[in-house]
């Protein structure tokens, strides 16, 4: 076997076979294959395309990569919730501590966020004292003793794809529908979770800009799970503007223990509810209401002992910006377009996310939305407050903000995307 | 500007800028472009392609990475021959003493064989004494005092092909049309010759098999050239079958000296003076006669001159092989084919060539052919015979012979594929 003929392979057209595919993904793990080997052979995967057994051969490859977990020491079912990422998607904070507080035992292995998109461990880790990191031992006995954890994904999980999604982020072959289905399958498929609803985010703020390429995506990992004996379903979810009306890292916190508190953004405790429902109904879990569980406190409490379980203080005030700008509506009428990656671009440059792997976020930084498509608006009303610790960066910030809306005549009518477009499974 | 931007440009179908070109070409030389990233780049432009005014300027980029060589105070005018590479293809030896006796200065920079095509320097390196390395004084010494050189590239001239021809060879993307014309373009045009004919090899022993894509290859070197105020012609010439009878280094060094001796094969012959007659056209010497330079010895005084000029002994022996295999016709009929790769491997596997860029060549090893596809064989007469130093290769040369001939019944016809099949320019 060698690296050459697997890259002509594809190259050409032409199928990987399966000893093709376990060859290539050992030998790059162990340094064999080189990575201008394995960046040559990933853009012809972009552009050439894999069928569903070379995805399929491909995530069990990335699997055996690495070690497996074990969740089936704990007494309740799991129930697994992934997000493909977008501006404002703070759902994992109120929905792990939900449907713990429903029945099952929910692992949220999480990461940071790179670019536009935010990251649950970054938003979390506004908490003072919350610690991302633990161990599996720790990971396990939280998950047991208070139902639901959500922290940082350990090493041994699938470092093929580790070492692949590093190389992909540097060589402009991030975007290929079989690689993403196939990291993000093979981490959830190790983990050792029972059953797994994706939620696969569709608009300017997703990776997937359309509703063809998020059902290719969406069923490619539904077929990934369902085949590896994981109950999977996924929702196609609306990211052409930012979800609830906050995106950045203390902001979005503060947004989510609203929702568990009985409040909140409409949208947010809508998709909250969806996923619940339906990441219970995968689990098994049959007379559980999410509904009410946010009612009657049930999800705050599971929330506030996870949070103190992982070091934090659940009653400690947020951080705040030192910093805020206003941004006033130039005329009045109805607000019917709110970039979500234009948002999601301004909290960056704000300081809520991430140029470079090695970058620090600033816990208060980020984007309060005061309107939302639809709504009508009056000339000189807040549209939105930006915050930063670092006053210099609003220039730039707003040079994102300024082309992120469209204010329509008064009276105009505006049709809503709904939160969940399709269902997949 | 940013290399992932300029690879996803190339990846989405889109036109390089020139200030993506000139920035990519710069930075990969500099070491600020990865290889990984480079790899990427190469792969989607081998899919994706890239038009004539992105090929002219990348190759303008690879120029501008190093040094320009120039010819201008020499009294005669330069005449440049390139052939992509074939089976037995020695015509650089006898041709290039054949233009400088007919009034051309002919620098032939030349290089190593790699896989299953032979290179010029390692054929001459089987006369003993002679030299590849030279400083550019010492070759544009040789080149005016004897009126033709053949020598290795210096390291300066376009160093961003050398790394990038070095990057393609591991990541299977040597074989991109855009690529390889700008490859040998960029050094043709640093090195500064007026005028070039390039000798573009169609069949299975060469890079290009289809005469769609030996055109499309010719047509774009062509363009370049022309563009860049050297004149430029293209022949295609046939690679389906071993130029000559000999494939192997000092074997085909012998039959270069038998065509300046006016003897040797007629296909060899034929294509000597039909590239000659090119060059000297293109170089724009009018009266002269290479059949007559051939026939009269003065093609092989300047060839002796030339060995002598770089420490080689034109009358020494040349090596001969330690062993010999001959492999005899299994039934009576016509030779209709004979195929160029299967011989070429045969010859590699026999020690003519090398799998490694450090492996060393043995100088007597290859393939005397004792029949040409037209000819008629009877049972038991030789048709080949194999030379090696190590005769425990025998057996996996023979693996390639085997397919490499059709014997067809006594009697059939057969149509000759002509040496140059079209001229380009």
């Amino acid at each position: 076997m060698d690296v050459i003929s697997v890259i002509r392979t594809k190259r050409d057209r032409g199928e990987l076979s399966d000893e093709q595919i376990d060859w290539v993904i050992d030998a790059y793990t162990r340094g064999v294959v080189a990575d201008e080997q394995m960046s040559a052979l990933a853009m012809a995967i972009l552009l050439n395309g894999m069928n569903r057994t070379e995805i399929a051969r491909w995530t069990a490859a990335m699997i055996a990569s690495g070690e497996r977990m074990d969740f089936s020491s704990l007494s309740r079912p799991t129930a697994d919730k992934h997000s493909t990422g977008g501006v404002g998607d703070k759902i994992t904070l109120p929905l792990a501590p939900l449907v713990a507080a429903c029945g099952a035992a929910v692992p949220q292995l999480s990461g940071r966020g790179l670019g536009h998109t935010g990251g649950t461990l970054d938003k979390l880790e506004s908490i003072p004292g919350w610690r991302a990191l633990l161990s599996n031992d720790e990971m396990l006995n939280v998950l047991d003793t208070v139902g639901s954890v959500i922290c940082a994904a350990g090493d041994g999980l699938a470092p093929a794809d580790k070492k692949l999604y590093a190389l992909r982020d540097v060589t402009g072959t991030v975007e290929a529908i079989p690689l993403i289905a196939s990291s993000i399958m093979s981490k959830k498929i190790a983990e050792g979770t029972g059953s797994l609803v994706l939620d696969v985010k569709v608009g300017t703020g997703a990776f997937m800009k359309t509703i063809e390429d998020a059902r290719e995506l969406a069923s490619t990992m539904v077929e990934l799970g369902t085949d590896s004996g994981v109950r999977t379903v996924a929702l196609l979810t609306d990211m052409s503007t930012p979800l609830g009306l906050t995106a950045g890292n203390a902001l979005e916190v503060r947004e989510s223990v609203e929702v568990l508190a009985g409040g909140g953004p409409a949208d947010v405790v809508e998709l909250t509810l969806a996923l619940a429902r339906e990441m219970l109904d995968a689990a098994g879990i049959k007379d559980a209401d999410p509904a009410k569980a946010l009612a009657d406190g049930s999800a705050m409490d599971v929330w506030r002992r996870m949070i103190a379980a992982q070091g934090g203080d659940p009653d400690a005030a947020l951080p705040t910006s030192r910093e805020q700008h206003v941004v006033v509506a130039g005329k009045s009428g109805v607000l019917t377009r709110l970039d979500a990656y234009d948002i999601g671009v301004a909290a960056w440059r704000l300081g809520a996310g991430r140029a470079r792997k090695e970058d620090v976020v600033q816990a208060a930084a980020g984007v309060d939305l005061h309107a939302k498509p639809g709504d009508s608006v009056t000339e000189g009303q807040p549209l939105m407050t930006l915050h930063t610790d670092t006053p210099e960066r609003f220039e730039y910030a707003l040079e994102s903000v300024e082309g992120s809306y469209d204010i329509a005549a008064p009276g105009t009518t505006f049709e809503a995307t709904p939160v969940v477009r399709e269902r997949i499974g």
